[in-house]
Formats: C-alpha cells, structure tokens, sequence
C-alpha cells in the first residue's frame, strides 16, 4: 500500500498542486448511498481560502464526478472524482526549484523522487490534494450520517487561544458543521483569527489543534492487534499534511493520572452500557465501546512563510538565505477540519464495513 | 488487515494469556540475517517483571523458533517463534468473567467476539502478548543495527517525574539498551520508582511517556499519502496496549509556534544535508529527512487496580461495585519501553524493505 | 482489495461503459521512466476494433494523463489516466435493462450491486474498461523494455483454428508487438478472421486462446506461499473479462506426463543457468527460474450475440426469450490480446518492485 | 502479501519439511464457529501417504491448536495451529544440497534466498508444509458447511486415466469426502492406483486433474476487478505445489465453442434462478451466479524421481548426472485433493467474510 488507505473501503488520491488535475477514487463503497452533489460542494466550501486567513490562491473546485455513480446514488464500483487546477501560477516556483524550504517536502521529496517530482506548488505534498480527500470524504460522511454517526471537529487551540470544549456532542457537532471557521466559541473564533491576520502581517504562521467528536459508533468495532481504532484513525490523521501528534481521550495528559482517575467506570443507562468519564475517547483495547470517539491532532504552522530563512540550494550545493515568495496560508488549521472529518469518514466506513459487510452502511 | 502489521515485512502475533503459548510470525524478512538466541533473550528479559515495580506473575519465556532459521541465519520462509505461558492462574479470572474491569478491554471484548473470546486473563488483549512482539522484533532490531539504524526509548516521564533529555543520541541509545529501567537519568529513575511503589502500595497504578529516537535512517523514506513514517509508526504503535497519544518531533507544543520556529532550517554540513532544529522529529511530509525520527508515547496506567470501583455485571445486568483480584502491574511504562523498540524496528524493517528491496537488510 | 491490483504497484480501475469517462491510477512505479505517448497510444490502437471483426462502436481513446508525469517522466507519485467515452448509444440498453443476457454479468450485477449499478453498455462489466488497463499497462510496458524484460501475445488458437508456436521467442515478440491481429502465422490469421466474420454474419461469436511469453524475467523472484508467480499472474488474468481458464508452460497436458517426461533438465550455458526444456513455463516452486515465463488464457466467445436466447425479465420474474440489439464484438481474442500483455507488465512490474525495490526499473 | 493468503480472513503459513514443526494462523474467523478436533484429524488423515502409492515417510500429524480456540470454538482472535515435524531423515538430503532436481525448486530456492533456505527435505518448498494448510482449512471446511456450502474434489484424470464425471453435486461430494482415493469410479481408481504403483516401480511418477465443485454459494459475491471469483481462488490454487493451470466451468474447452454454444441460459425455477447448463463454472463478470461453481486444477507428476536425470551442480558449476535418493511419492494427485478442498474453503470464507461481515458465518 502507499497511496491507498483502508481495506475493504478504500481511497486512493492523484495529481499535483499545478497539474491538470487532481482526484480521488474510492472504492468498496456501498451501492445505493445517496450523493448529493450540493454536499460534496458544501463540504469543499468549508476547505476554501477565505479572506485574510488564507491564502489568495482560488479554486472554484468545480468537481467532476466520472463514474461509480448513477441516477444520484453509488453504483458500488469505484468512484472517481477530479477537480481541475485553475488558478495556478506556476512561475511563482520555478525560481525556488532548487531553494529547499525549511519545514516543507521539498528536500525530502527530491530525496525519495530522485528529482522527477513536480515541484510546481509542492506538487503531491501541496495541501491542494486535500480538496479531493474531502470531495471523497463527503460520500463518506453522508453514508455515515444515514446510519446515525456524526462527526465534528472544532479548533480546540489555534496560536494559543483556547475554544471552549464539547458540551453537549449532538448539538456542537450539528453547529460546528455550519462553521467555516470551527471554533464552539465565537469570541475565541474571532481572536484566533486576529493571530492568523497578526501573523500573516508578520509574513510568519500560525498552529493549532483540532478536536474530533464522533458519536453514534456501534460498540465492537476495531482489532487488537494490529488494526485497533487508533490506529486506523492516526494512520489516516499522519498522512494529512501538518499534522504532527494524534492523541484519544485524556491523550497525554492520561500518562500523568493515575489508574483509579483514568479508568473509565461503566455503567447500564437502561439497556445501554456507558462510562461516566471517557478519557479513553470511546475506545479500549482498540475496540469501540459506544462512548464518543474522541481525538485531538496537532497541526503545525504552515511551513513556507516570508520570512528569510537560512536553507540549501540544491543546485550550486550551498548554504543560503531565501525569502520564499508565492501565495501561501499563514494558518491551515481551520481549513484542514473539514479534512480531518473527511478522512475520519473514510476510515469510518472502511473499518465499518470490513466488520460488517459491504451493504451494511445502506441497511 | 487484522492481526497483521505491515506490507513487505509482516508480523502476525497470535495467543492469549492464558492459553498454552503465545508466539509470532514474522514474513518478508530478508534470508542472511543472524540470529542471535542470546539477543532474543536480552531482549525478553527487558520486558519482564522486575521487583516491586511489576506483577508478581513470572514467565521464563523460553521461546523456540519453530521456522525460518537455520544454521543461526533467517531463510527468507516465515519466521515462527513461540513462547509457552507457564506460570498462569486462571482461577484469579473465571469469578471476574462477567464483571467488566473500567478501563480494560473485557466489554468491547464481548461487543466484538459475541462472548467467545477468551478472558481468562485478558485473553487476546493481555500485555503478555507483547512478550512474543519482543521476541519477533529483536531480529528486526538486530538486522537495524547491521545496517547502522539504532533505536533507544526513555521513559522520559512517569508519575509525574520527568527524566532528562536525549544530549548525544548514540550513546544515550547505548546507555538505555543496557537499563532494565529505562531513564536517561538515574535519580529521575529511583523516583519514579518510588511513585510506582507508592500507587502499587495503594492499590492503584501510574502511567508515563516513552520518547523514543532513532538514527541512521537514510533520508528518502516513507510515502506522502497514505504511508507516510508517522502514519505507518503511529499505526503500529497504537496497537500496544495503553498506548494513548503518539507525537512526532515537536509534537503537540508545535501548535503553539510560529513558522518561523518550528521550520527547521536546512544547512550542508559537508556532503551531509542536516537540519539546525529537529522540530519535525526527522520527518518531513511524511518521509525521512536523515535526522533522527523522534516521536513520544502516552502511556496511561494500568487499567486493573486494586481498588474498589464501579462497573457492570453482564450476566446480571447490575450496576456493580468490585476490586480486581490477581497480580497486576502498577505501572507499564517500563516494561512497554522495549516493546515500543521492537514495534518500531519490525515497521522501519517493512519500511525500507518497501523502498529498497528484499535483500537491502543484508547487503 | 477489491478494485486494486498489486502490492507494490498497483492499479485502480474506474469508469463505466457509457459514463463520462474511464480511467486508472498507477501507484508505485519508480520515478524516471520514460512515458512515451504516442506508445500509450500505439497499445490503445492495438485494442481498438478494427473491420468487420469487430464492434462498429468506434472510440478515438484519446486519454489525458492528469498525474504522476511531469516532463515526460513518471514523478513516482500516483499516475490519473482518463480517456473519455465518446460514442455512445445508452438508448440501446435501456429496454434491456431487465432481460439477462446469457453468459454476461447483467444477473450477477444485480445480485451484487443490488440494482444500482450502471447497467448501460455492461457499466463496469464492460470491456471498454479494459482501455483504461492498456493506457496504463504502457508505461509498465515501457519500463520492462528498457530492463530488457519483452512480453508477447499469440492467438494460439480461435474458432478451432490453430497458429504456428514461438520459435524464436525475440523475433516472434517483436514481430507480434507490430501486428494488428496477433497470430505467428499470416495465413491462419486469414483464416481466423474469415471465422470471426462468419459467425458474425450468423449472429454467433468465437472464443480463442492466447499464448503470452515472456523472456529477460530475472531468476529468483517471486513467493512459495501464497504469491507465486502463477498466483500473481492468474490473479490479474482472470480477471480479464472472458478469460476462464490459465496454464503455465505444458500446462494441462502435464498431467499426463511422466516425472521423467515433465521435469526440465538443468544445465549450464557458460555461466547462464538454463532448462533444456520448458514444461514448468519457466517457474519452478513460484519462483522465476530465469526461462522465458509462457501461458495460455482461455478466451470465451463474446457473450452478447444477436441470435435468440431463452432468459429470464427480473422486472416481470417471467421466463422469456430475446435477441439482444447494440453493437458488439463477434470475438474478442484479437483485442484481449493488448490487454494480457498489459496486465501482464503490470504484475510483474508490481513484482519486481516487491523484489528489487522502488528504484528498480530506472537503475 | 507474501506467505499470507486473504484479507478478510487470512491464512499464514510456515515451516519447513525437516525443522521442528510447521503451522498456520488463520485469522478473522467468526468467533464461534465449533472447532472439532476429530474432524480436523479426519482431514489430515485424508491428505496422509497410504500404501504403495505414496512415500513411505509417515507422520503422525499430532497437531496442537496453540490459540483462537476457547471451550471448542474459535474466539475470533488468531487461531495457530501447529504440527510437529517427527519422521524426518535429514542426511538423506545433505548429499544432494547442491544437486539442483529438475523441475523442482531447488535452484529458483537458492535464486531467490541466496543460500540461506532450508534445503532439507525441500524446506519450505515440500509438500508437508501442505499438512498445516489442511489443519487450518478443516476449521473453513466446517464453518461453511453450516452454511450449507459443500466443496468436493475428485480424480478426474491420473496417469491418463479418466474418472466419471458428476452427476449429483451433493451426493457426489458426500461421498468423495469419505473417500481416502477420491474418485467417483471406483474402478477407474483401482486402474489409477495400479498405474501409480507401475510408475513407482519404474522409479518414475505421473500427475493429473483435480476437479472442484462447490455448492450452496450465494449469488452475488466476488468483484469485477480484480478479485473476482476465479482471481482468488486461482491465485490460492497455483501455490498449491505441482498446480500448473487452473480452469472454470468449461475452461479451455470453452474457447473453441461458439457463444450461442457457450453461453449459459437463464431461467426461473420457482424464485430460483438457475442456469440450464454451466459453461462458464457458476461465475459470471467474476462474481457467482448461484450455480455450482466448478474448476479444475492440473497436477503435474511430482519433480523427484529416481531416474537417473541431467541437471547442476551449483558447487562445482558442472552439468552432471544424478539419481535421487530418499522417500518420495509416485504421485500426489490423490494427496493434493483435500489440500485443494482445504484452501478451496479458506479463499470462500474469506470472501464471503469480506462481503457479509465479520459474524456471517456464524449467523
């Protein structure tokens, strides 16, 4: 496997930041899962730059869906979905050919791709792949929501300034999902965003961290070794650009508790098995036990700023101080939620129905 | 994938606590790598329960290796190694069948396995699994070394208590693959160890973080979407018991940067391209850059406890109060160190027998 | 895996017969190979439909490649290949939507896609897929060219018409890969298509057989348990549309042999290792023996005829009889043939990659 | 994948023919499936070398299930099973380590593992490593008879003998399954036999054809690409040692008949739809139609022989003469009909578990 993710449902991503255009396949889906078109777009819409926290780069994302759906529901053969590149400028590149940019995959990408990868805009690392995990992601999480399972995201941190937490999932999730700017708390919001602008002013960027909520998930789905439910998830979370830690639960803050305060006790509310605290996040020994799946990433600021910065130029094999020029986001934090949530849904719907079987998401 | 991690090398691991044995196989392994039974062993003998700070439960893991070796050399045919459970009482578990441990994995066990599993001990989801995951991983860790590739873990927290920081990777890898306890400094050990004995004493238990680094790794390694080195470490890694957070580089504290300083920079030190700061803990848009990996573990406490806490009868449908019985760790974190090595050196194996070919290890 | 073939290079096929389009992703192959598309073209020719063997249905193939090439070399990252469908007649097949035709996926499609797929044309059954499979199998072609690794394709056998057998395997490759009706023999190729043409004026069709060598396989590649080459190769074959039966070197007619008759003698030709004669196809234990690798594939006469058939109406449940209207093939055996050697070249390509690592084809 | 088959369940495989044991995992069974040992010993018993026509190294096949098996059903979690290795003569084999057999694999073993394999017996290349296959397929065998899904195989060719052919699937396959030479004719087996047992004392062997049916499958599982039904099944029946081609339904015969000839008419029988005859072996577009699904498997004669035979001498690097020495079959047409079952019911489970769930065969 390397640019396939998942088993029994699977995706696929292709092409580049300044390429003809870029895509998803996904295969394994269930036939007979209604595709909205109009969702597919809402959700990219969440994805896009928007005014001063992003960059100028417009896209209109004017996907094409080629095949694995007719009459507006999966057929169950693999669904291909491109979205052409408009607004590239490639020139802005061509001159940093050579210039490695710190914290990028510039050099690590010439490493592995012995100087054949298209290097036009990041090429296959440029976040601009995003935009067909999250029209392939849509599918998924409409799939998901016709059987009850909602996911949300919100940025819990973002250049320092904390959200406010989950209080009541249902509801947070149905609100943060009308959000193009996903904090719970608006003042929080509107002060993460004054850092973006703040930093961008700076030609500097900024981080953060994204919290997931994901309630409705049928208890007994995962493996212990070696496809626990963290790890699907993380598998999938690592591979979105930026992120640098994944964490469930209490995450890293369980490791200071001791066992009496971290375990989870449970208890029958009716028929329904609960725990009265979930610093598990809804998950033990890989496997789901009912309780909200919860997780945060931590996503970096984003690498190229324009600031100088000292590098190498691979070219004259020296040492040198460059200022990258070109357009760029001084913050993805807020536009890599409606990734994290895509991908969620993607690993959802694979591992859901790998135990479960292929129609299952459509029963 | 279920029980199986990896691509090109694979490793299966199969058993339960308190079944007859327990055991590995591991697949893709290149023919010509020494064996070393003496290793295999050191390597187990990390893992065990040591004094005060573990479970009285003591196995003399006299492994055999059933295939894939001969005359001290792997084949390049499936490496099968077992390892007979012996001291095992499973009277302690048959009264605690249908009491659910709060934190442990006894109900998602009977939510996935309709009550088949085996949960005498934990069964499948036991830590005494791990011993088996020590054994296979020690021939990938010594095929890593032949290549120049070390991998060293320090518990660089626990109960609280914080060990040093790594200052010269080689000999601090040296110095812990030598330490029972694995911290990189010894008054920071004694401490932790008291902590451990206090919640042992208290009937309670305590967690910790592993940061674990490895170097020597080529640069040029790894997948951009979707097998990139964290996704395909944090996958596995996720698969040990207890294991709740994993962070690379920076980790979570780089969300609070600027760009300006978690980029690390890029210099020429002769031929050798290295970066200033190491931020993206050697990994940059999921490949290798030639630094070292760093990434850190959540580890949290131990879930049984003896102390009284609340949780559900299955068979009664009663909400319950009850304190575990048996002989239980009251801390991990120590004994969780080597099998993060071995875990990790059986993915970086996979990894660049992926990227180089069946006989790299070897050559 | 489902709609993915390989490990180390796969393939991903998408598309429905009257859709928008079809396509391929191609993950895997080495950075630095060379595509060539007037080749990818030359290959697509080699399929079309051509005189009165063949379908009227005239498709110009002229496919984009939207990835993974970038100055006219693979980029390593996924290769997107669409070709659009052009001239399609859906009308044909919307009053047969429910009327099975005999020997064709339309029943098996509903069982499994629970009606939802796109039964227009065969959907995803169609052979017109299999262009999608010939654009991408070009570039791994491509590859094993240059390491000196040629594969060819013979109708050996159709509508009971025998052709001559490999003499000279380079020369025959050679002169196969230039031919438009692949036989050795320039008069039974004459009288293969005055058969094609009769059974078409009769409203029948003809199956055939193919016979595919392939010299420059390097010794030692390939798996004992469970991914022989045979595996491999039958894998990828038998899911060629029609294609109902795979034997390597004498194949069937092995059984009847003798030990003495069926072993191939070892020698040495200077230091070259080679078999006197080649009833194992140039595979011994599944493993590449370093002789040219032959097989045959049973092709199917086309199932859609314009003779009258008894079948059953899924929309009435009612037992009926019909002719089945459109435009079809009256064989196939002539088109399959491109489409063998390019799954062929992918599944070795996949193979080779496993063996010799990601760089392999481009050293 | 290597030395794993599957990917919703999954069968590994390891040992070598003179190590201490061989075994297999199989994992993602259902949990409770009923595992009897009896009848696992029963298809062992089936696979054993009886009489004249077999080798006269007997083993007792004591296997030992080391785990997934609780209470006498499986738990769902991985099930190894294990059999020691207890008639072994070694030294039979340490003269011939470097006298390559014709038509065996020694020489692509050494290609491939580069000195390193076990040459002992044909290591992990011997047909007992087959034994561990049939312990693990009985568990299949099982689950999917109480499914109702019935597989038998016959004899339908040895020595150029020819079998009758089926005429009643169910009782045809009951009473194959009790037989330890399974063909239909009783007669035609002695004449089998007795042809065996002159090719032995000829110091000779001879091969045959294996005939599958399989009954009971739903319509409506397998894929269209690229794991189609005979895609999986072929690709676990050509590592079958000896297998060297693999055919469906009317296989190659179907190549010379004319569609209208080939094509399989459907027709309602009450609810059921069935097809008049079965050309095209139950499978349509890769996926099953409901009918029996029937293939056919070519056994070559086994490789070692004691005649005297050309071949190398990789130490010396000279072509010699050589006679085999040791214990070995005059055929293993007869012995590879339950591995064939055995591997047959393995490939099904895994395919039905992908498409119906984890639980389906328990349901």
């Amino acid at each position: 496997m390397k640019n396939i993710l998942g088993n029994n449902v699977t995706v696929t991503l292709f092409g580049e930041s300044h390429g003809s255009a870029i895509g998803a396949v996904i295969d394994g889906m269930a036939p007979g899962i209604k595709v909205d078109e109009d969702f597919i777009r809402y959700q990219l819409d969440l994805r896009k730059p928007v005014g001063q926290i992003s960059t100028p780069r417009t896209e209109s994302d004017n996907f094409t869906i080629l095949s694995g759906v007719f009459n507006g529901f999966t057929t169950g053969t693999p669904i291909c979905i491109i979205i052409p590149n408009e607004d590239t400028k490639s020139k802005d590149y061509s001159e940093i050919k050579n210039k490695m940019r710190p914290g990028h995959a510039d050099f690590t990408a010439i490493a592995k791709y012995n100087g054949f990868a298209d290097y036009r805009g990041g090429g296959h690392f440029s976040g601009r792949i995003t935009a067909a995990l999250v029209a392939a992601g849509a599918v998924a999480v409409s799939a998901l929501k016709s059987k009850g399972i909602l996911i949300g995201t919100h940025i819990s941190q973002c250049a320092g300034i904390g959200d406010s937490e989950f209080k009541n999932y249902e509801q947070d999730i149905a609100a943060l999902n009308t959000k193009q700017f996903a904090a719970l708390n608006d003042s929080a919001a509107e002060e993460m965003k004054k850092a973006i602008v703040a930093a961008k002013s700076d030609g500097d960027s900024v981080g953060g961290v994204l919290e997931t909520a994901v309630i409705g998930m049928p208890a007994g789905v995962g493996e212990p070794w070696f496809d626990t439910v963290e790890s699907m998830l993380s598998h999938a979370l690592f591979s979105v650009p930026a992120v640098k830690g994944v964490e469930f639960g209490a995450g890293f803050s369980i490791a200071g508790m001791y066992g009496s305060q971290a375990n989870d006790e449970f208890y029958y509310d009716g028929q329904k098995v609960r725990t009265k605290t979930n610093n598990n996040g809804g998950i033990n020994g890989g496997i789901t036990n009912g309780m909200p799946i919860i997780f945060r990433c931590a996503v970096k600021p984003t690498p190229t700023i324009h600031k100088s910065q000292h590098t190498i130029d691979i070219e004259t094999n020296e040492n040198i101080e460059f200022t990258a020029g070109g357009r760029h986001d001084p913050a993805i934090v807020h536009r890599a939620r409606v990734v994290v949530d895509s991908i969620t849904a993607l690993v959802l719907c694979d591992i859901l129905t790998g135990r479960y079987g292929t129609d299952w998401l459509v029963r």
